[in-house]
């Protein structure tokens, strides 16, 4: 297989780009159109996640990672470029594996709470509407700190896990993470401020 | 694995289709967004394509098939039947496979004339743009009876085999269609006349 050099990438996402840009300027005036096309686009190509990944330093010893994400075969990149000019964030990349697929990818909380979730209740989805409302609402909980304590850490993994496939491809199941937990906040608390003392 | 009678299927159909009903009355008098939110889902889940199947009784002894679809995981039977409502035409069947998937299909060429070129040529499709413009045109060189010549036979096959990974998935060559092919419209004429006048 012929390699593609970085320069020809390059070249190749600026031509994307432009497609991207001559899409979104076809749509001036009527983007509430284009907003539900993409709509339509992410029911079918796109996904919400939320990743439970372990990490020493986080709460608990795990991190919540929420995620908005679209994939296309590289061929087609200007869709992503599209995405990223009416979201004015995310990035894109090229997904680990043979196949040439790119992904656009939103994973900062912020973006996903001042962007995602506005756009979203905005142009609303068919297909993927009931994991979309579950994706909210882990955001709306970790927007309010739940998932410092135990109980709203526990029910954020809880409906993390109910989304796409009921966490069957998950590397950790909900009861090895459960067992990794502290009894109780307080234990937590003291665990954490010993920990934290430690360092000093 | 529990099998599921005919009976069960049936109410869920039913159930899948008052789902349905219940998101087209919700774009009662907005059918134009919801429109545009489907040309989204089909640029990400539908095809558009063109069999070239075997056939003795066919002209040249090769039937043109052109067909729109849509994919989908069973458990969204919904938006197949928010397609069949807004199209009102297509069937929607289980595809052959271990995977519960469903398709929605049009493959006849007065509804894919009359209901899909409209459709597509009001609200657009970005990602499979390309395609869907070689489509309309095989359908409209086949409106003109242009299959009927060799010339024309030969065009819409090159388009066919053009589209979707440049044919790469066929049973047949073009090279082994052509090869089958008579060696003048004229030849093809006086052995469709001998074949005619043999069946009497």
């Amino acid at each position: 297989m012929q390699s593609i050099s970085r320069k020809d990438l390059n070249i190749c996402s600026k031509i994307k780009m432009k497609e991207a840009q001559k899409i979104l300027s076809e749509f001036r005036g009527k983007q509430k159109l284009l907003h539900y096309y993409l709509a339509g686009f992410v029911d079918g190509e796109g996904s919400f996640s939320v990743e439970i990944i372990k990490h020493p330093t986080q709460v608990f010893g795990w991190m919540i990672n929420p995620c908005f994400q679209v994939y296309q075969h590289e061929k087609n990149r200007h869709i992503l470029e599209l995405f990223q000019l009416v979201f004015k964030t995310g990035k894109i990349y090229r997904r680990s594996g043979s196949h040439p697929v790119l992904n656009f990818s939103i994973d900062s909380r912020r973006n996903l709470m001042e962007k995602v979730l506005p756009f979203f209740d905005k142009y609303p989805l068919i297909v993927k509407k009931s994991t979309y409302q579950t994706f909210k609402s882990i955001l709306l909980m970790m927007e309010e700190k739940e998932h410092f304590t135990i109980e709203g850490f526990k029910k954020i993994v809880d409906l993390a896990y109910s989304m796409n496939q009921q966490g069957k491809e998950r590397k950790y199941t909900k009861e090895f993470i459960f067992s990794t937990l502290p009894t109780s906040n307080i234990q937590e608390s003291s665990e954490t401020i010993r920990r934290n003392s430690l360092k000093k």
